[in-house]
């Protein structure tokens, strides 16, 4: 994409009344924009980091075997009475409006319910079990404070997966299984570094649940870290569990985090009160075992940017960076456009996600620039560099600089870049 | 897919209240789930439609150079103040709620406001202009009547594309484009010979508005058709306008449609109330000219089954089927189950997508069931076409059936599909 044709255009400065060091450099960067407090757009840079984490969730999701839904964000009060989380001490995130045509309806802070009610419709015998559904879906939260940018939004995009299962048994392979894609998914997007899988509370659904949880002082939660196996125990819960879950260790560390991600056991929380059940192989009916696992997705992004961005700015991993390349054309001699040109098309040609810095700008500012926005790879095209028949480049995240001919990232610039 | 493992299943009836056509249909077909009156969730193969009509769209709308974004369905009563449109006898289907923090929010209904407060951080001179930029975004609207399905839900997701011009000459020529966009649009989702580009009112943006109309029973607008050059006038502007604003012909027909698309010069309406201007190349600051031009999948997609559907149920173009292919094993030998997992995996091999229905049941069920799920091709397998060594092929939309042999499949199924 040519930058020149980008609508965004990068800030000196985030408005005044943000605090966050991830809202701050993705505004200023022109990742996002802030509606109102914890109500944030994302902007054409934004929307395609967003889509790239969500689109790692997806296939991890389909590959485990989800099936992808969309439920609605507007929420039948009765469904939550009969649950009893319609009540606003029980849940007190709840954004509720009113009918015109009568009634009242409230936009949806979490899916068990309504994905509970669904399978009412579908779940029969224990030949349909396990099932697993997922969506990504906006979920609405009206918090009280709302001042750690796209970490805790009052709107923000969710994935949440539904297992169904037979029994206890059934449910905890799966849930065994997703705990490995989760600790694979933190690693794909760059922070499985500074994550952590911790034991957590199980609130009001079992003893305890297991959250995923990135150690970043912008987080609002206390962990005590074993270093000696990545395992953590959270505040909550440090009470009655002393030692690392998994080596018995008693020496952690308190450290200060953001939960990225969380399972849970539901049981027959929501079975139960739904009376959702299937028919066993002797036809006697059984309530279906469930469990819920979510990771919201601008979480995540913000977290990133939390954890690894420096002093100049963002930096992305390539996984889920907006482009893989930011080509910056330097002076404006008719040599360094045709070079860098030719360079931008050869790129596109083989389909690496680039962003051409083509505008008519001083070095300075656009260097500037991309430490910013923070794209992985950075190539310098000037008439020094075309002097020795090479572009330089230079990788966000470490820094390294160093020429590489014109020819060799005509041919293969994957290959000439994946050695750095 | 292997059907046995999709959580769906066919319904013999949908919900007693259900009184159209479309949801009557993709609720038994298991597309779509009905959470409340004009509130649907979308089950996976409602979702693969769903998706597949917005990849469409997508790709239109970045060929014309759009820039995707995301924002946000919660709107800050303030910019909507100035415009004049909070008022609820203004816009009379809005949502509203409040935060727990205090203060009263807005649902979007639709998203002019939020765009143009956007553009006031990025537009500032001439050189930045024209910019366009689209969203896939909920929209909520507060019914009062919610009787058509997926045609007019309180809940749904639209396409919104919004143009920036220096002035209306600019704006024309993006506009007339767009124009065309969409008649490519709705030929590739299979409405085109139904679908009329119409004269409408402007509302209180410009004297008149254009809009896409597809005739059925379903809709509730009346159009004045010219047969001879597709265009036709919207009943609201009937009086001002007696021919047909291409040919002339006053020779009009009355017809029931839907509005499945609208194309909105807005002139300065926003620009002048919120106050983007730009700097033109004397320096002098002028007013943006802008356009809107909407798409509502969901409405898309239930229009396509109003139009299309037959008897037996749902008929989807191949461009928005949830599968291409509709493999069915009938009887229960060996040699059937061994034939039918073959042509599945070469199918999956050809990456053709294919709904494998591996059930046991009877094959006059599984008929029933494709008819009603309506994906275009269904290949069936029994003993008796094995017994040619060959499968029947039967085409969903003009039940015409024939026998193609089982290595013609293998070898290139969508060269043998193709000539149906």
């Amino acid at each position: 994409m040519l930058q020149s044709s980008l609508f965004t255009k990068t800030r000196k400065e985030a408005p005044k009344d943000e605090v966050s060091k991830n809202a701050d450099l993705l505004i200023r960067a022109g990742f996002i924009h802030k509606e109102m407090a914890g109500v944030y757009s994302y902007l054409p840079l934004g929307f395609r980091v967003l889509e790239k984490i969500a689109n790692i969730v997806r296939e991890e999701m389909n590959a485990i075997g989800g099936q992808e839904v969309s439920l609605t964000a507007l929420q039948d009060k009765n469904v939550w009475e009969i649950t009893g989380r319609w009540n606003d001490e029980i849940i007190d995130v709840w954004f509720k409006t009113n009918l015109k045509a009568g009634g009242e309806l409230g936009l949806a802070p979490t899916h068990e319910e309504p994905f509970t009610s669904l399978m009412k419709n579908f779940i029969r015998s224990y030949r349909d079990l396990p099932l697993y559904t997922y969506q990504f879906q906006t979920k609405f939260r009206n918090e009280i404070r709302a001042k750690s940018g796209i970490l805790r939004g009052r709107e923000f995009l969710m994935k949440d997966l539904y297992s169904f299962s037979k029994n206890e048994e059934e449910h905890t392979i799966f849930y065994e299984k997703m705990s490995k894609v989760y600790h694979d998914f933190f690693e794909k997007v760059g922070l499985g570094e500074h994550t952590y899988f911790t034991l957590a509370s199980g609130g009001s659904f079992s003893k305890y649940s297991h959250e995923f949880q990135t150690v970043t002082s912008a987080g609002e939660d206390t962990i005590f870290v074993c270093e000696k196996c990545k395992m953590a125990v959270n505040k909550e819960v440090r009470e009655k569990q002393k030692m690392c879950p998994h080596c018995k260790n008693e020496d952690l560390t308190e450290k200060t985090s953001i939960e990225v991600g969380n399972i849970f056991n539901l049981g027959t929380r929501f079975s139960d009160t739904l009376d959702l059940t299937y028919l066993d192989d002797k036809g006697k009916p059984q309530p279906v075992f469930m469990g819920s696992y979510g990771i919201g997705i601008g979480r995540v992004m913000g977290t990133i940017v939390e954890v690894l961005a420096d002093e100049k700015g963002i930096v992305w991993p390539k996984s889920v960076a907006p482009f893989l390349v930011h080509l910056i054309s330097v002076g404006e001699s008719e040599e360094v456009k045709t070079a860098s040109q030719e360079i931008y098309d050869a790129l596109n040609a083989q389909k690496v996600e680039v962003l051409f810095d083509d505008r008519d700008a001083r070095a300075g500012e656009k260097f500037a620039d991309s430490d910013l926005i923070g794209i992985p790879y950075r190539i310098v095209i000037s008439e020094k560099t075309l002097a020795e028949k090479s572009a330089e480049i230079k990788v966000r995240a470490t820094g390294k600089t160093e020429m590489r001919p014109l020819a060799d990232l005509k041919k293969d610039a994957i290959a000439v870049l994946d050695v750095f």
